[in-house]
């Protein structure tokens, strides 16, 4: 892996047992730092939960980190309209700590709730990146990209029902941002966006000292 | 004509002397009330204010009234995000008048500048119903909806670029607001938008007496 | 919530415990007025009709009401062409009842059966606001546009098969309505439309005194 | 040809001297019957005019035919919405002609005027076959089609913008008409449903002597 | 009904409850003529097996007959190029014979293999109406619309895989078919061509006395 | 370039000047063997025919070459429907030659035409490769593949209107195709078909020395 | 069968028994050459392991293949990205087998690691053709077609989620290939690649002693 | 505009004069830092050249910029694959300038050429984050992003033909990336991918005094 990335299994379309067995064998050639595994089924999780107890499994984001984290530089700003966001929104955090940034998340913050987002403005006014993720129209990346300048990944999620189309309304939505400088990552995609808020935020964290 | 209709000239496909002759016929026809033409190219405004130089034509609209407008009752906030909407806010407006209400249009308020929307706000709030009209990701009126319950027609508008698909990204977006009660008309449609939200209006604004 | 607006629990993705932890707890901090639900899977219904007897489930709609409902001002025609679009008409009606308005349901007429909705047109002629909801073409909302000058919203369904992609060709048959101001919602969102038309209605109903 | 089909010439990519040169030689090929050319622009169909003066050039279904029309057998109803689909009318009538069946053209029947429908009734329910065209929501074909059991072709046409998405819209409609046996040609393919209606016509119009 | 059309139930989406009882309901109000029941499930096959033995039940093609079908008339030949079209195919001739046609099906000719295609032909040629069931490319309706003149409906099937996006590429490729007077259904719609080839074939039959 | 293959100049998007120049240059780089062109616009035809005589311009194929053919090995057999797919026929054919392999060019035969399909089988019976051309449903390449073992390239071309939806009919079509082994370039891509078939051709034309 | 192919059983909607009847039978047919099966499910493979004991089945590929084989002319390099493409390599590779020509499977190189493919480069330099799988961006073909001029055929797999719907963004990748002379097979099509190779391959192979 | 941040004019549907005026006006507001204009048509860009002879117009790239430059710090490698991808690439380079950061722009560099690739990799090395530019199959990114762990923004372009549709293979490539990290901007959106690589690049460039 590239400095200061970690080793990463992709865990949709594997079993459980391969991905224990991947997880194992990833630890012992790297004991220094932490594994990621991502979109683990309940199976696999529960799995995980028995025979690899040091394991820290998330089941809201369906992650695993297995092995030390490394010390966070700089800080990456999560935010997500609804609760039906937490998945991908855990996804990312779990994917930018084993990146080695840190992570502040700010959740229930929806476009049709203005005052919540201007009274959470000033919890993401000195990140050094941040994810906005939405499902349904999208447009969260949009309001908060008008309240700040830091470099902003926004993440379309599934959520939704008839013309969402699985997510499609908020991903042609994002990449047709009034705000200006917004990037998007594929639906659902938060370990996506979090790799790349990561290494932005751990190399302005290093630079500057936090 | 329903009551309280105007009659109207749908002018795209047809040529600027078939235009003519249809406002004039229904001008004697109907010599009380007005008559409604949209989608007019330059061509055709321009034979109508050599030819009918009673008509109201309006050249950023692509419309023309043409005979005496109802008095109107009740008041509709035609909302538009950027200057490159405006032909859709103005058919909306011709509409909304031939149609017998108000129009109060309140334009250059983009979901990236929220203060803008903020502080137009009180000019939108004691409005009977309203429009608002957005291209690229469509968020305005998710934005709008969250500060208000007045009843809210979004006209998606082919503004864009790339992945705006000439206007299907914005349709998609308002059709998943998370706004509750924000209906949707066709891409560019004000006119579509100006029959709703008049007819709304002006039954409020008779019932209340204004 | 805004004002004579209820609060709203949208149980999609969300366990029956949560749904009902959401609707005793915002019936205990809004005791005098109705909580509404929707989107309830059967077994939530189940532990709804167990243990919050006095809310009252709806299985057709799949919704569930909490509390008082509001003295209905007003009032909504809700017209579906089938019994597959019976639903989205309960829905669409559930809500109009918990925002405060009164409803008319009328079904079966489609627009094969030209005589139906002829017959029925004096029991939506009154009305204060239309919700017209159809399946397949998605024709029915051009037909009744054609015989009233009510506001009228279409709510297009996921009835259908084949080429009608999950609700998409009634939903584009609707966008493309050739009766002026016909206004649409997402595929199946009986509540949206509810929420829309219950704000026309129930003001209209006050300004007029009924 | 097949037994009582006449020559045609698809005019579409093919320069006028091309047009004119294989209307001239199938004339001369078949001096016995009809041929007919479809699709013609306006420069053919100035060259024709000149050259071909036999021709019978219709500027509307931009066709020709040229020689001798066969007898017409059987009748076929073409039913249009609006003027914008006389286009598409006139290639289904032309077509029929040539291919050996009577018409009876009925236009300016919209969804949104039932009356005027049902004041049309009469001139089709004698009809052999039908052809009902329709652009927007392509509604039209399910109305006639509840009103009667003759076998019936719908035509989509590209008329309208946005969301009809270049007939698309329409097509889907007529595809999901609530109808039975309603059958579908492509978007604007007046030709296609012209040949298959004459060919019903025809032989019953022969079988049973008119 | 229509004259010489029976009454048909559409069984997807009602449980096999609704089903039993719409037939015996029906059956008792036309003793003299048979109904159709189609898209019944394994459940409804089973209890109309056990519950109304008199009816007609088909598990390929998924259908109910019910009463006495009436005399046909005509001659419909359903060709259809594999065995997985076989339940289009046989909801389309159970329609037929409820609708007063005369079946011939020929299956298992597809366009890769022409020669038995060619050794079918003179089983449809003497036929008053063709029903032209494919899948995958949809080819079939191009390849025997080029080897005969009697009117054709081209049915796509939702058979295949990856690109065939359900049907789509069928009935697209069904819709542009380079043979004349091709005309389509919706995919899977064997219901719909049964009836518009039935009608036609009635008439003509009947017209010729066979 | 690899081996055996020419230098190509792809011409959208240049300017007449600058293929021109490209031209000459590889040409003096290359003297030895052709440059091909494709793509070029009718300015650009004009200025090679004026300043650089020596370059082979088909207007037709759109294609000019320049510098010495190679000699051909082997044979590839190009089929096309109509003459409306001649300039991708003319693209594939002169891209066959510069890549060093022989052309059978085969057009006008439709599959609505199956004996002058069966008619012109032995002169494709006995090439290397095939391609076959084809817009609207682009079925040919199911019926040719049904007739031969010969490897075979289908390309979609963007003839036709409507549903054809510029040439995506066609290419879902091919990728669906019934016929085993049929593989499928872009739309139009008579260069990509060109150089697959043209390898094949003269590999084994050299190896069995033809 | 043509001359050096085997017959082939398409497995899906196949039940178990028929699957097992059809594979006897021709085995019956033709003892002296292989029959394939593809797309096989798990009680398929389970059956034919029990009662046929001779067939060679491949869980993951899907496969059987029954009689024996012919002897291999030529070689196929069967290259593919990832693990989750093994199960469409194993489908080209039986077939492959079964057409007559020999495979080389080269996995686990991705266009993120430039380095494995150019370390597997001599590995399929010297085949007569390549099929190159790839999901997600379907980017591993224009990569390694840039590395060779061997006949190339790519398949684009449905792995992925989000906006690869289900593998159509690797199938446009493909067909927008800048490598010239990629083709492109029906998503997840391994049998159709495998055909068109190993048809190259076992000429090749045969003109040349191999 | 933002700490840091230009004006910008956005000169898609604006008349030459319009944007004439905008950036004198914001010329005289800001006289101490750059304006940017971006798609810019050829007649807007001639009246800049003689009425505002101190803008910087750049013909490729379709900008102008107005007024001083701020002093770059950090640097951002703008990586484009083909000549047709250059005024996206110049749009990018313009607004990373006006934005504060320096520029290295490497074209030429596309995925079926890896040696280039390879050759181009230390001068994107040591950037603070890269632009990467592709159009057809949009594949660069992957490759590059298998390179380097530098934050790395996709930008599809609209270049090519047929099923490209327009840039939405390209976009939906790069959406799909199997390089970790990968975010992407809407189709030809090279303003907005400066920004945000600018962004990046001049707060590490402050923070590590370059
Ligand atoms: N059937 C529905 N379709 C769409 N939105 C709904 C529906 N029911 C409720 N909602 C919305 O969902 C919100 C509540 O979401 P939640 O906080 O997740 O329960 C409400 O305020 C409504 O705006
Ligand atoms: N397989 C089918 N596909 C489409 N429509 C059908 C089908 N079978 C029956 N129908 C239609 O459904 C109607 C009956 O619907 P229902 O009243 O819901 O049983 C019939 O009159 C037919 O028009
Ligand atoms: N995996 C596959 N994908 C597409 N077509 C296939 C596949 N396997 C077999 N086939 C085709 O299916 C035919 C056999 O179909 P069937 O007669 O239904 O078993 C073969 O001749 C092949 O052309
Ligand atoms: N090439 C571009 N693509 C997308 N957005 C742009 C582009 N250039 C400028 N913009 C945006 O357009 C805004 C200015 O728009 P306007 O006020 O219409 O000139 C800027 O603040 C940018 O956010
Ligand atoms: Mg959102
Ligand atoms: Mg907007
Ligand atoms: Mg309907
Ligand atoms: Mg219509
Ligand atoms: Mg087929
Ligand atoms: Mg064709
Ligand atoms: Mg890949
Ligand atoms: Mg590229």
């Amino acid at each position: 892996a590239r400095t200061g990335d970690p080793e990463v299994v992709y865990g949709a379309g594997k079993t459980p047992e391969q991905v224990l067995a991947l997880l194992r064998g990833l630890g012992v050639a790297h004991p220094d730092r932490a594994v990621l595994a991502t979109r683990l089924g309940p199976q696999t999780q529960q799995l995980l939960a028995t025979e690899l107890p040091d394991a820290d499994v998330d089941p809201v984001a369906r992650t695993a980190t297995y092995g030390p984290l490394p010390r966070p530089h700089g800080k990456v700003a999560v935010i997500a309209a609804g609760t039906s966001d937490l998945p991908v929104a855990g996804e990312a955090s779990a994917t930018i700590r084993a990146f080695g940034a840190g992570v502040e998340q700010i959740v229930d913050v929806g476009v049709a709730g203005l005052h919540r987002i201007l009274g959470a403005r000033e919890r993401f006014a000195d990140a050094d990146a941040l994810i906005v993720i939405a499902g349904m129209e999208g447009a969260l990346p949009s309001v908060v990209g008008g309240l700040t300048g830091v470099p902003l990944v926004a993440v379309p999620t599934s959520v939704g029902y008839g013309a969402s189309f699985g997510g499609l309304a908020a991903l042609l939505g994002m990449l047709n941002s009034c705000a200006p400088g917004v990037v998007v990552t594929n639906i659902d995609n938060g370990f996506g966006a979090g790799v790349h808020a990561a290494r932005i935020a751990r190399t302005i964290g290093k630079a500057t000292g936090r």
